[in-house]
């Protein structure tokens, strides 16, 4: 990829949660390995009123907080807050733009702008970018989600953006390509012989894609109740995770055509009719219960009204290729499950005949399981012989190959996604990030599930809090004789 | 299987090294295990005099000496030692084995006979077992290699033992076959749906069998400077992991079924012309040279007189079947190499398109590795994401999945190869030995080889200790593009 880094870089939001937690530490962690261009500076600006130096302050607060000690050194510290300054911005009133556009200063040696906002904020800050000079031919911007809550909506933000920025210079995050095992994932399928020949509806039984939390609202409730689960998680993260696993071999390592077989298995996901999302979906909510010892409210009390948002959905998805005909994808995700974990399970088909009939012990089927969150590996469950003199043959028993990504490239740092996407913004690198297509075939495919939901009256059936949601979700798979890999 | 446990057990050979460092220790353990048949005694029996008492008190210093210190247990090994007892035998003489036979005293309730011999003996102890009533319906007869050094020796000795013995009472020993990870590989191969799609010609570019050993002669000049490395190794042990890789899948695990997908292989293998052995194998003699800092003497000087006989042998064989053609076979077997191994490496084909190219680093094909000795594991080694940042797309390098026997099964007692086989013969189960069809399509092949170093006047290279043999042998794989898996 031609590398294109820019001087400087824009930082909305910059005194919110996600800066603190993720943005300042990544930019740090680029910071004190040298990745950062030589003289690149960073204006945070947000509705907060701070100068440079109160929120250079904010700034080592931030990474006080959330860098790990080790990586803390006092020098690097001093040089990287030197890089920040700070304009304060009511996204609402154009002739704050001005202010900013001289706070930033010349954009000839290149910008990138970091915008996360508010949907119902996109036009203002797109046309006040604009109005103020920072939306020229040297400025690209990456867009955090949410980026609508349907099509529609998508669209409209899309073809706003549009107005001011070609797609060329639209990098739209999702933070979940941004993790190591995630492009992993296209090392294994691509950089391998071995797992190809079976990576399709001969080899392959069945797809599971668990993406649990085991927190509740937290501080999102505005965000969350208005969203749910299925638009929160699945809709970005989830089918994003769907396409590196479905998608064709792309020719070459380039932007354009992993973007392009991404966009193919979007569009080619099985549109549900209304009435056939009620046999193939399952929203559940939370009741009060208990996890890891520690007793939890309801989504409702949490929330402080009653509500019939979704905090847990499962599915079955098709993929409608040659490949992938009659292979099903399970979703699910949630939140107050009983762990945290961000998994893909991939369920080989069974041994078309077992010699070791009636002595061998039972034949799982062989298991590639892909683990995202919290720790990173990859694992094969395979079956082998139970060691031992046992009489009646040989007896088999599922035993894992390992690859633990954590041990095998030990010495070297596991870095936050943001970093990469962060990295790659500043230097004009799209791979990672969503093309306009990909994102409005998602909302196609989450939206036809919405009004089944509608058509049907469907409400979220009711989970204790600390279980893997609504006894249906089970139902879901079991009905096809599959059961979640649930450890 | 049916298992139809013998009363007594008759060890030739008994106060041998084979009998001290594996037949006493594994008896010893199977007894420890309870796995014996309560009644059994072992009566031994070789040229040497002993009593039952000073038979007795050499088993307890073979134990002392072979047996780990954790698993001696005073009331264990007496217990032991009290199913002993011994007589003396001049195998040559006729007369003796009448005394034997009383020594075992009754064998109505099963006698199994575990005989090691040298070839030319063979006759004489068959003769004596038939006419001292050694040979009745209820014997059964273990037979140790070498069983001939040809063709043509091994049906001599086939047809003595058939005169005596029908082919299910002859349990012919290839002590490989006791280890726990060669019955792995059936495991692997037929418990599970992810090996068998890519487990031929399409998906399998090489297959690789190493059988390395770091002492020269030791005491086993007379023997070894007779038969030589491919008489030695690859005539038995190599060839039946050549079976077991190669074969097709049984319908059941038995011993038919099994015996005879393995018999299939060896007539399967490619028989060589006088003109086609020297393009296809390389032989080689140590002479002096340094391992792992220890200074050794060149084969010759360790025999005490110049030798022709191969301690090196280097093979490319094929199995001309649907499945495998076009996959070379590459066997290797030596003295004084490097390390002591015994490893299977697999080395599936390259993928057919790298999307990484130029960016991604060299791809290296996948390999399944296959370790017997010194340790027991499976690896597979795939291409993973390097983790970082890397400016150019993915960088990949190769990472091991890996299945420790050793750890996965930890508190399980590694068992000597010989626990399985001598159980396996006290209790009547042949899945695990060797059929005569077997061995004498092994002999066809070795003969053709050994025929053609003849015909072309081949001599042994030289090479010297401490390395993998001559460079011819590097050369026989290079010239088709392959290198030996060395680590």
């Amino acid at each position: 990829m031609q590398r294109n880094p820019v001087g400087k870089l824009l930082l909305f939001g910059a005194t919110g949660d996600l800066a603190q937690r993720m943005l300042l530490p990544s930019l740090y962690g680029l910071h004190a390995d040298k990745l950062l261009p030589d003289g690149l500076t960073i204006t945070g600006t947000a509705r907060s009123e701070h100068d440079d130096d109160s929120f250079r302050e904010f700034a080592r607060k931030a990474l006080d907080e959330f860098v790990p000690k080790d990586r803390c050194d006092a020098d690097t510290i001093d040089t990287f807050v030197a890089r920040l300054q700070y304009q304060p911005l009511d996204a609402t009133d154009t002739d704050h733009y001005g202010a900013l556009a001289k706070k930033v200063g010349d954009v000839s040696g290149g910008l990138a702008i970091f915008l996360s906002t508010a949907p119902s904020l996109f036009e203002q800050v797109i046309r006040g970018l604009e109005g103020a000079g920072l939306a020229g031919e040297t400025v690209r911007i990456g867009l955090e989600k949410p980026l609508g809550y349907d099509l529609a909506s998508s669209r409209e933000i899309n073809d706003t953006v549009a107005t001011a920025f070609p797609e060329e210079r639209i990098f739209r995050i999702d933070h979940y390509l941004g993790k190591e095992t995630v492009q992993n994932i296209m090392a294994l399928r691509f950089g391998n012989s071995f797992f190809e020949p079976v990576w399709n509806a001969r080899g392959i039984d069945n797809v599971q894609i668990t993406v649990s939390e085991t927190v509740g609202l937290e501080d999102r409730a505005s965000y969350y109740d208005g969203a749910g689960a299925l638009r929160d998680m699945v809709a970005n993260h989830i089918l994003q995770l769907v396409a590196l696993i479905a998608m064709e071999p792309p020719a070459r390592y380039d932007v354009a055509e992993i973007r392009d077989e991404k966009a193919k298995v979007f569009r080619s996901l099985r549109q549900l009719k209304p009435e056939e999302v009620p046999q193939n979906s399952v929203i559940g909510q939370y009741l009060g219960g208990a996890i890891n010892g520690e007793i939890v409210k309801g989504y409702d009390e949490e929330l402080g009204k009653d509500s019939n948002t979704e905090t847990f959905v499962a599915l079955k998805a098709h993929v409608d290729n040659w490949r992938w005909q009659g292979v099903p994808f399970y979703l699910r995700t949630g939140k107050r499950m009983p762990t945290r974990r961000s998994e893909i399970a991939i369920q080989f088909k069974p041994v078309p005949h077992s010699m070791f009939a009636g002595r061998g012990g039972l034949l799982q089927p062989n298991m590639l399981i892909i683990r995202l969150q919290p720790e990173e590996y990859i694992q094969l469950l395979v079956m082998a012989k139970e060691p031992g003199l046992d009489r009646e043959g040989i007896r088999l028993r599922e035993v894992p190959l390992n690859l633990s990504l954590d041990a095998e490239f030990a010495g070297k740092r596991r870095r936050i996604a943001y970093e990469r996407l962060l990295l790659d913004l500043i230097e004009g690198d799209q791979t990672l990030f969503v093309r306009r297509d990909e994102v409005e075939a998602q909302w196609t495919w989450i939206d036809a599930i919405r009004e089944g939901w509608k058509a049907n009256d469907m409400k979220p059936k009711h989970y204790a809090a600390g279980t893997w949601g609504p006894a249906a979700s089970i139902a879901l798979t079991e009905r096809d004789g599959v059961s979640w890999q649930d450890d």
